[in-house]
């Protein structure tokens, strides 16, 4: 229960359509796309950087949790209110402080949306790379929060890599600002990425300087069907080995492929086992060259079919055609984005399905192979507890094979509270630690976002 | 002095080729290019992780300074060992321990140099990025200690845009395991990107694995001389706002173009003022597009000339005939390497120079231009009191300049010992604390290369 205390000063602070505290309110604040759910005692909702500092000082007089949101798309409930407290709705701070294309950089506030952001770089002919799948509609502060990847990561790498600086009030009040304006800087320590993908657990970020990237010239691609999913995972190799890195390679596996014949029977070629969508981006020549090169790194005795697609829309019909089924399936499923190294794809994915098939749990796989990431979804029916017993079981051994093969628990999702209890399987207790120091250092009283990221 | 307890524990765990204490061993270490002198009272050359972290162990049993050293290329004096204490030279820790160009990943130990790492990347069609002028015999420890650019960080940005994980050992002698193998990872705090750049004052590093990237098809180049410097810096923002982004942008005003006539007389057109050598990267027909947007770029009433250059060593001679005359005058000069925004240079590189004609200051200024990363030296007569005097002050109203530009102290030198006392120009102090903060979490007793990066 939140102090009346703290509530009488937060309303001296904010007007009335700026505090939520009826239950009924903030139940709209309760859940992110984990599915999990815990309501807070109340819904700030700060417009400046000033505001966001008082809230956390208030906070912290009343050592009350304060966690941060942004739009609440995230997968791993990092911006859930799992101890109650204040919810900091982020979401009105929405201004575009400067457009600045002679130097390549947008500076806004968190609460902008990614798609916001393309939508003022464009007419200048750039762009800003993060692009998960929630692009239309998750706001800058929430990629920023999780190093927010997508399809273009490949390419253009993740959220950390199109970061200049950044604005940010600390868990104990106190304002800062990381990096810089400018593309080079090596000035004092990289706080600006120790708070990219620091999941609201150090600092609330206020402003951010983005730097943006020039469009390409033009995008085309390739779509490629295989008999099998060893052979698709050679030719990703095979693609990945390629001097031009395409701007996108997703992969979708045979329990993939299954899901939209159900629902559209004649869209796919019925050998088909695993599919690749490879976007390549440049000038039309290079797109030319490179949509040859992928079609030829694609053969292979698995391979079905590869051929260049007409247009964009074309490439990622199939993609487009998986999400509403996966939402139709999304309350039944464990959802992971793990990352191997590239090379180990074809191991990997032999054993993942021996995993599954000992536990007799149903998957769908699919993702960005390009960087080895890849969405693994057990489908379970919630009320078979047997069935949750086993993929939990299931989920552990995939964990520890990912480990296995040097790679990671998450490429893009980040830890929340969905896979803090894995951490330490990929983390050493001494570099976990320092971690748990250093946010100590930000947030002495265990204010902001308690609970998430560690064990 | 060093206490002869730790001299003796010392002695038994390395032997007496890899512990130097005798003052004229010591000596080539005592200094690194800022041409500063401070002997250490020992040097140390570990082999193994394991030495590292047993050296760090006794440094802080005997509260006695370690400063950790690469090759000594380093121009802020960021290794030198200001209060005496033990150098840790890590130039013996020499192992790539994993070529895997499938994965595009290098991993190798602090000593390996630059170069070193390109040679075994190139076979496999890689280079690793970060390319300070020393890449010849700089180590990939001191370009990591340091975020290490070059010229073609325009392109393809720093040290810290290319390492994807490191081992270190903390100044308290802990053992952490950073980032990971994998081209994308969110799991914990970006602690690889809070090492780089931290200029050794927080940990060790003794292993890092390095992202490689695919070498280009081919380079080309355009050189480009003006009238005066303010059309140059014109052309400058006009090629760097091309969609395709050059992968070297290198200035050199008039003070240069000068030092250059001083021994070739015949080298330059006698009328220039201001020259950029510029180089472009991919296929040949990007680069025969991409030459012709930027001699495009480059017309303006100022032009003297822009011609492409018939091969690399025609386009870098310019450049390379400078670089000797430089080290002629290196003993009396201060060289800084600021980064204003691109947009800035115009206004920002006649302030400059009204400021030297202020102070009575000859300038040679030139550098990484589409940064805005400007190596600004101020030669100086260091028997001349009064000049040295007039000298700083100039330096310190540079800085000022700097940061009423929005641009920042240094570009990819860092701080070390050189510009520690400009620091809070740049970060204010709130965050400077929490800096020093996080270095007290590292480094508790202060021992790794105590002094540097702070006021």
């Amino acid at each position: 229960m939140l102090s009346p205390e703290l509530l009488r000063d937060l309303r001296e602070l904010l007007p009335n359509d700026r505090l939520y505290s009826d239950p009924t309110d903030c139940y709209a604040y309760a859940y992110d796309n984990s599915r999990k759910i815990f309501p807070p005692d109340a819904v700030a909702f700060p417009i400046t950087a000033d505001e966001v500092q008082a809230i956390t000082l208030l906070c912290n007089k009343y050592k009350t949790p304060l966690t941060p949101r942004g739009r609440g798309t995230g997968t791993a409930g990092g911006c859930l209110p799992e101890h109650g407290g204040i919810e900091l709705s982020l979401e009105r701070m929405l201004q575009i402080i400067t457009i600045d294309p002679a130097n390549r950089v947008i500076v806004a506030e968190p609460g902008v949306l990614n798609q916001s952001v393309q939508d003022a770089a464009h007419p200048h002919g750039f762009f800003w790379p993060p692009d998960p799948s929630s692009a239309m509609y998750c706001s800058i502060g929430g990629n920023i929060a999780t190093s927010a990847g997508g399809p273009h990561a490949v390419k253009y790498g993740t959220t950390r890599d199109h970061v200049l600086g950044l604005k940010a009030v600390t868990g104990s009040g106190k304002v800062i600002k990381t990096g810089c304006y400018t593309s080079k800087g090596v000035v004092g320590y990289d706080l600006t990425r120790l708070l990219i993908g620091s999941e609201g657990t150090l600092a609330i970020i206020t402003e951010a300087t983005l730097k943006l990237t020039a469009l390409p010239q033009a995008t085309g691609g390739v779509t490629a069907y295989f008999y099998d999913t060893a052979s698709c995972a050679t030719a990703i190799i095979a693609i990945m080995a390629l001097p031009q890195i395409p701007s996108a390679v997703e992969f979708l596996d045979k329990g993939s492929l299954n899901l939209i014949r159900g629902r559209f029977p004649d869209m796919l070629p019925p050998d088909a086992d695993a599919m690749l969508m490879i976007e390549v981006d440049g000038s039309l020549r290079d797109i030319t060259e490179t949509t040859t090169s992928v079609i030829s790194a694609c053969q292979n005795n698995g391979l079905l079919n590869a051929e260049q697609t007409g247009d964009t829309a074309t490439l990622w019909k199939t993609r487009k055609a998986l999400s509403p089924l996966l939402r139709d399936i999304a309350p039944k499923k464990i959802n992971e984005d793990i990352v191997v190294p590239v090379n180990s794809l074809p191991d990997f994915l032999k054993e993942l399905a021996q995993l599954c098939d000992n536990y007799q749990i149903t998957n769908v796989n699919f993702g960005h192979a390009g960087n080895g990431n890849i969405h693994v979804n057990l489908l379970i029916d919630p009320d078979d507890e047997d069935e949750s017993r086993r993929a939990y079981q299931c989920l552990d051994n995939i964990f520890d094979l990912v480990i296995q093969f040097n790679g990671t628990l998450s490429g893009e999702h980040g830890i929340g509270r969905e896979k803090r209890s894995y951490i330490t399987k990929e983390i050493d207790s001494a570099t976990l630690n320092l971690m748990k120091d250093i946010k100590k250092i930000f947030d002495p009283n265990n204010i902001l976002n308690p609970g998430k990221l560690f064990p």
